[in-house]
C-alpha cells in the first residue's frame, strides 16, 4: 500500500498523546477514517486480525461459562424501545433510524440496534418458562450503532462498534448479582491476564448508570497519563425489564415470578483502543503475543534464494505450533524493514543474513525490550515457547505499575486538580452516589473537567476523607475521580 | 429450553419437504421466527455454533490465498450508490434506508448496505496507486440487509444475512478471470470437499447478472427433490466500477490505467440452509464432522456418579484433540436423549453404562450410518481419529451421487416438463443467452416454473441439442434449466 515506504515512526507519546494516537492509527494502518459517513471507520487487516484473535479469547471463555451464542437481528421495532421507560429515554437521542424500504415507507419504525436488550427480552419471554431453564444464559458478536453527538474518535466513540452483548435472566437477586461478579471475573480473566490492560472496577453513581439498569458496575482502564475510558460494563436490570417485556418463570413451588436480568458488553472494537494506548511507545504499537496478527516476522538480510529457502521452512516449523509468522520479502532495506514492524508491534523479528547461515544461529529482536539476541538456530522452538510465555507476562507486570501509587487522597477542589494534573486518580470524600449528590457531580465536571466514575465494589473506611468534597456534607462515599476521553 | 422434552422427530424430506425444513428448524432450535420484524430470524445456538465453524474454514482458506480482511461501515451514503447505473437500478427496490439520526433528519439518506460495492471501491480509489499495489485482494465477514419483497424463508431468503464478500482489484483482465477462478476452486475447496455440498458452476445469462456485473457465475447446489439454490457467485466487473469510483493505478510503463475488479460472495447463513437440506434425513439433522456444532455426545446411561465420573473423563481426553464434546445429564431417559441428539445430527454418540463399565467397553452409534459397534475404551482414540476422517469422506460420496444421472436432454417444453418432474435438471439448446435470449427465458419461467440457470464453463458440443427448446432457432448455446428454491 501507498504508505508502507521509509518509516520511522517517532512521536513522544506521554507529551503529544492526540498526535500519537492520530498518527499510529494512519502509519499501522489500524484504520482509515475517510470514509465518507461522519464517525464511520474502515477496520484495515491489522486492526481486524487482532480484533478477531480478542474476540476468539473473549467468547471461548464466555462459551466456557455457559453462554449459549445467538445471532439476533440488527432491526429492533421503535414499539420495542417505548416498553422500558428509562431504556428509551436515555437512548432515543442516539438511535439511527430505518424509516424506508426500496421507495416505500415501512409501517412502523426500525432502530439500528444501540444496544439489545429489548430485541432479546421479547424472546426471553417465548423460551423461559420454568426454573429449570435458569440461569438462561446468552451473548452475541454483533456491530452496534449509536448516533454520537459528541465529537468522534476512531476506535475510542464511533458511531458503530464491534462487541459482544451478554444478556442473561436468573430465578433470584442474589443469581442476578453472581452473574454481575462473573462478568467481572470474565473481564479481569480476559483483559488483564490475557490483553494485559490494568483497570478498577466501579459501581458507577446513580446519575452514571445505564439507562433501565438498577446498578451498573464498569472496567475503568487506566492510561498512561492519568486518564480513563470505560470498558466493559455489566448491569443489574433487575426486574424492571422482565416486567416490561413479561419474562416470567414458574418457580419450585409452581409460582409465577419475573426474572431477575443481567447484562454485560465489552466492546471489542474500543478494548482494542485500549490495547494500542496502554501497550503502545514511542516507537509505535506494542502488541501481546496473545492477540497480536502476526507473532514472528522473519526477515532475510538478503533476498538470496537459500535465505528465502531456509526463512520459508522456519516459518513452517513455526507455523505448526500455531504461531503466525511471516517472511518479509519486499524490496526494503533491512533497517527499513526493521522500523516498520517494530512499528507495528510485532513481539519477535527473527533476522537471518548469511553470517548467521553459516554459524547456524539466528539474530533475535524482541519488541518489548527492544533487545536482540542470538540463539543456536537447533533452540529456536525452546526459545520460542520460552518467550511467547514471558512477553505477555511482562507486559502486564508493566501495566500493573501503572496504578501504583497513582490514586491519591483529595479533600478540596484545587486537590483534586493538583492529583489529576500529576496523572493521578483522586480519591475523595462525597456526600452522596444517589441522586442527590448529582449537583455536586456536575461541579466536578463543570469546573475540574473531570467525572465521579463511583465506588468500589468493597465498601471502603473513610480515612479522613469525612466530609464531601465539594459540599463539605457528611461524606456518606468513597469516591474515585478521574478525567476521561 | 421449553421445546426440548420428549421428542421423535420423523417426517418424510422427500414427500414433504417444505414441512419437513420448517419443523426441523424449530425442533433442532435453529432459528426462531417469532421475531417481530418481518424476514427477520434470531439464529439459536445450534445454528450460530455451526456457522462459526464454517467461516473459520472459509476465512482460513481466503486468508491463506491472499485475501486481507477488512470491516467496513454498515452504512452507505445514497450519493455512493448513484455512482454506477446497473447497480443502483438493480439494488434500489431491495435497500433499507436510515433517514434520521435520534430525532434529526439526516442530510444524506444512508443504505443499510445490500452488498458493499460502493463502500469498496472508494476506499480502493485511495488505496491503490501502482501496480505493485495489485492484485489488491480483500475481504469483510459481514451482515447484509436486502427488502425482500418477494416470499421469505428462514436461512433462505431472509431481510438481513450473514455472509463473506471478497473484493480484489487486478491489473488486468486476464488477471480478473483468473481470480474468478480462484474463487470457484475455494467454493470447491470449502462447499464441497469440507461442508460436503455439491453443486456446478454457471455463468448465468445476461439477464440474470449481477447488477453491474460484466459477467456472472454462480454455483447451484443441488436438493435431493432436483431444485436449486444459488450459492456463492462471482462476478467480472471489468471496469465499469473502477471507472465510477476512480480506482486507478500506473503500469510498469509509468501509464494511468483503470483497475479490473472482481467479487465473490459466500453467504454463510444460506450455505448453512444448503447444508440442513441435503444431508438431513427423515429423523432431522445430519452434520459433517468438521462443521458440527458438538462432534460427539456422551450418554451416560444412568447418572450414577461412577459413569459420570468416567464420562468427563473421555470429555477431557477427546477435547485435548480438538474435538467438541457434550454429555447429557439431564434428567430424559437414555432413549429420549438418543432420539434427542440424532434429530441434532451430532456425528457420534458415546453410550456409557454399567456393562460398559465392566467390561471396558464403549458403544458408539454413528448418525450418518445409523448404526451401532462396541469397541474397546483403551482403542477410543485411534477410533475417533479414523472416523472423524471416513465421516465427512462418507457423507461427500453420498451426496456427490445426487448428480449423478440427474442431468437430462430435453428438446421441447414437454421434455423439460418432464425431466424437471423427475426431480432432474434438463439440458437444452437455446438461442442465446445475451438480451436477445430473453423472450425465450421468460417463456421457461412463466409457462415451467423454472429457470434457465446458464451454460457451463467449459464449451459443451451440442450433441443433438441443435434448435433452441423454445423458439426452435439455432441453438447458440446449451443450457441447464431447473426449479429453484
Amino acid at each position: 500500500m501507498a504508505n508502507e515506504g521509509n518509516i520511522i515512526f517517532n512521536i513522544e507519546k506521554a507529551k503529544h498523546f492526540s498526535e500519537w494516537f492520530t498518527e499510529i492509527i494512519k502509519t499501522a494502518e489500524l484504520a482509515d477514517i475517510r470514509y465518507n459517513v461522519k464517525g464511520f471507520l474502515v477496520f484495515q487487516p491489522w486492526s481486524v486480525l487482532c480484533m478477531e484473535k480478542m474476540y476468539n479469547h473473549l467468547e471461548k471463555i464466555m462459551r466456557k461459562k455457559g453462554h449459549k451464542p445467538y445471532f439476533f437481528p440488527t432491526l429492533i421495532p421503535e414499539s420495542n424501545f417505548n416498553l422500558e421507560g428509562e431504556h428509551v429515554q436515555g437512548f432515543s437521542p442516539e438511535v439511527f433510524w430505518v424509516t424506508k424500504g426500496g421507495s416505500a415507507e415501512l409501517p412502523e419504525k426500525l432502530a439500528l440496534r444501540p444496544t439489545s436488550e429489548t430485541a432479546f427480552y421479547q424472546m426471553f419471554a417465548l423460551w423461559i418458562r420454568s426454573y429449570k431453564d435458569l440461569p438462561f444464559k446468552t451473548y452475541q458478536r454483533a456491530n452496534i450503532f449509536r448516533y454520537e453527538t459528541k465529537a468522534t474518535r476512531p476506535f475510542l466513540r464511533s458511531r458503530e462498534f464491534h462487541w459482544v452483548e451478554s444478556h442473561c435472566a436468573h430465578a433470584s437477586e442474589k443469581d442476578a448479582e453472581n452473574q454481575v461478579h462473573e462478568d467481572m471475573a470474565t473481564t479481569k480473566e480476559v483483559l488483564h491476564d490475557i490483553f494485559g490492560l490494568p483497570f478498577i472496577f466501579f459501581e458507577r453513581p446513580s446519575w452514571d448508570k445505564f439507562p433501565g439498569a438498577n446498578r451498573t458496575f464498569a472496567a475503568d482502564v487506566l492510561n498512561p497519563d492519568g486518564k480513563v475510558i470505560q470498558q466493559p460494563s455489566t448491569h443489574l436490570l433487575s426486574q424492571d425489564f422482565a416486567k416490561a417485556f413479561n419474562v416470567k418463570f414458574t418457580d419450585e413451588q409452581g409460582k409465577e415470578k419475573y426474572a431477575y436480568i443481567t447484562c454485560y458488553g465489552p466492546a471489542i472494537s474500543r478494548i482494542f483502543a485500549s490495547v494500542v494506548i496502554v501497550h503502545g511507545d514511542n516507537q509505535g504499537l506494542v502488541f501481546p503475543w496473545s492477540i497480536s496478527p502476526v507473532n514472528i516476522i522473519i526477515v532475510p538480510i538478503t533476498s538470496t534464494p537459500i535465505l528465502i529457502k531456509k526463512a520459508s521452512q522456519l516459518k513452517q516449523e513455526l507455523e505448526e505450533l500455531n504461531i503466525d509468522v511471516e517472511i518479509d520479502t519486499s524490496d526494503k532495506t533491512p533497517g527499513e524493514k526493521f522500523y516498520f514492524w517494530e512499528m507495528k508491534g510485532v513481539p519477535l523479528r527473527i533476522e537471518l543474513g548469511n553470517k548467521e547461515m553459516k554459524n547456524k544461529e539466528l539474530t533475535i529482536y524482541r519488541r518489548d525490550l527492544n533487545k536482540k539476541e542470538t540463539i543456536k538456530e537447533e533452540n529456536l522452538i525452546s526459545y520460542i515457547q520460552a518467550t511467547s510465555k514471558s512477553y505477555d507476562a511482562n507486559l502486564i507486570n508493566k501495566t500493573d505499575e501503572l496504578f501504583k501509587n497513582r490514586i491519591k487522597n483529595a479533600c478540596s477542589k484545587e486537590d483534586i486538580s493538583s492529583v489529576i494534573n500529576q496523572g493521578k486518580i483522586a480519591r475523595c470524600g462525597f456526600c452522596s452516589v444517589s441522586k442527590a449528590g448529582t449537583p455536586c457531580a456536575e461541579i466536578v465536571e463543570k469546573e475540574l473537567g473531570a467525572k465521579v466514575r463511583g465506588t468500589k465494589l468493597e465498601k471502603e473506611s473513610f480515612n479522613g476523607l469525612n466530609k464531601c468534597v465539594i459540599c463539605s456534607k457528611k461524606a456518606n462515599e468513597v469516591v474515585y475521580i478521574a478525567r476521561e476521553y
